[in-house]
């Protein structure tokens, strides 16, 4: 979806999109799409790009910002077409747009402590599905995406995460909400139209995270032996064209460490961190040993970041 | 909920609700108490009960069935009116009716590798909101509740989970379910009034899980040098009558062993199982060193169970 078709599409002057969004495209599923699909198909990538047999993951995570449905989990509906094996234990984790980065500690302990041995993760958002068009400011800003990663337990020779921080500010929580959904607004209490449409209040947030953000990277250095200037890649959740705009002042963080694909993917929510880890994957940006940031904001008001190496 | 309230309201005979259901009464909460609150209530007893400084716990996991609402996390709305810090980590684990049992060895694992210090689990869950009440079968069982517990890092002299195993089997993903609440059916993808409501095949998830649950026990115990019957206090999930009743003579639980409360609160979704191992710590059944099992079947369809001691 190029933000000319948006234009086109919503009768804004041309470039009006483009220029309010930073964005070039972003992708939007078709509504007979599924995120479980989208999902799946990541997973399946991943695990072809691991060259190792479905069989051998023995847990797959769901790291969805929104679920599929209210009940099972994500995770029950992606198993299957995943080609993951029957009876593989499969749950959600949901930190809103850090679930990805909740998950990877997760998944890290359970490997540390031998409950498992290979997990997938997997974050997927169809963003697309509670747009709310009338709003100017929210409605340019999200896309659809989906992407996997394999981790599994190391012999301590390879790969390590050396930081991992989350802080939730719950002052923020109506900040970024849909209020439907759940048990909280639904037919039987009088749910409306709207309450199913996502609703930001964009100023506030970027308001609230631009304060707490350096005593967080602050945390978050302080016991790893590096300092944020060291980074040699810096993988931020894709809020906002804003919001990378001042990550990138803020911490002085050079174009080629940062990893910015907010202009071709837009705020893909949870999606949005692995996708762009995968980009600096494929790209050769992420080299092994190097240390790399994943870092971000969230919904909820959640502060999130993770110090690693492959 | 009295049974006999229910045979009023919707016109049953006499005695007809608590003979079908096998429930003396359930709670439902009023349609403007809300899950968070429920849930920080529950949260806010055990730091009393822990005799704690909420200050010290430094995670919250909401391990609910479904969510108070598609985002932020029930986590996020749960920390401030639990009285935990600002700035206290905090998302949700989602399992369907065993979130708790995932979340417990979640948090077993963080506590392990030095993530967190002491960890609050809070399972809380609105089935009234979902209830079809034209739906004999389902609409009778499903109380609402919450309960939480807090666990923290040992010592390893005493309390630990000797076994943990979780299997989902997606052939039964559609057998309990609730459609809407996210990406699938809403109003942008025509969902309709009964696709935000609790659909069950109560034939089919008994036929799946008594056909799977043997061999599950069996994978469970393999390497615990424990066997069931030596278990002194066996915690089902709550599921239904049949559930309770299958499981005490397959597994020839004798009633002193066996805790259940499903005649006075129902099936409570992920708040089953924290609820009557509440019970069973207030009534002095859970004894300091006695190996307990938690186990129990959700929608997805999985199984998963726990052996532990305190």
């Amino acid at each position: 979806m190029t933000s000319a078709e948006l234009d086109l599409r919503f009768g804004y002057s041309a470039g009006f999109v483009q220029k309010k969004s930073g964005i070039e495209h972003r992708y939007h599923a078709n509504l007979h799409e599924s995120q479980s699909e989208l999902a799946a198909a990541a997973v399946r990538d991943a695990v072809a790009r691991a060259d190792i047999a479905p069989s051998s993951v023995d847990l797959l995570i769901s790291a969805a910002g929104v679920a599929e449905q209210a009940l099972p989990s994500t995770a029950a509906r992606v198993l299957a077409p995943a080609g993951l094996t029957c009876g593989t234990p499969a749950f959600d984790v949901n930190a809103s747009c850090l679930s990805f980065l909740a998950a990877l500690q997760i998944a890290g302990s359970l490997l540390a402590t031998g409950t498992y041995r290979r997990i997938a993760i997997v974050a997927s958002d169809l963003a697309s599905r509670g747009i709310d068009w009338d709003d100017v400011e929210s409605s340019l800003i999200f896309g659809d995406g989906a992407a996997a990663v394999i981790v599994e337990r190391g012999d301590n020779t390879n790969g390590a995460i050396h930081a991992y921080r989350m802080e939730t500010y719950p002052a923020g929580k109506s900040f970024c909400e849909i209020t439907a959904g759940g048990t909280r607004r639904n037919p039987r209490t009088g749910a409306v139209a709207s309450d199913y449409l996502f609703h930001m209040d964009g100023k506030q947030v970027f308001k609230l995270a631009s304060q707490l953000m350096g005593g967080f990277l602050d945390r978050l250095f302080e016991s790893t032996g590096y300092t944020v200037t060291e980074m040699e890649i810096v993988i931020p959740h894709q809020a906002s064209h804003l919001g990378m705009q001042h990550l990138r002042k803020r911490l002085a963080i050079p174009d080629h460490v940062l990893v910015d694909i907010y202009g071709q993917h837009g705020n893909q929510v949870a999606a949005s961190i692995p996708t762009a880890l995968h980009e600096a994957i494929v790209g050769g940006r992420l080299k092994k040993d190097s240390p790399a940031l994943l870092v971000g904001t969230a919904a909820g008001l959640t502060l999130g970041g993770m110090v690693l190496t492959l």
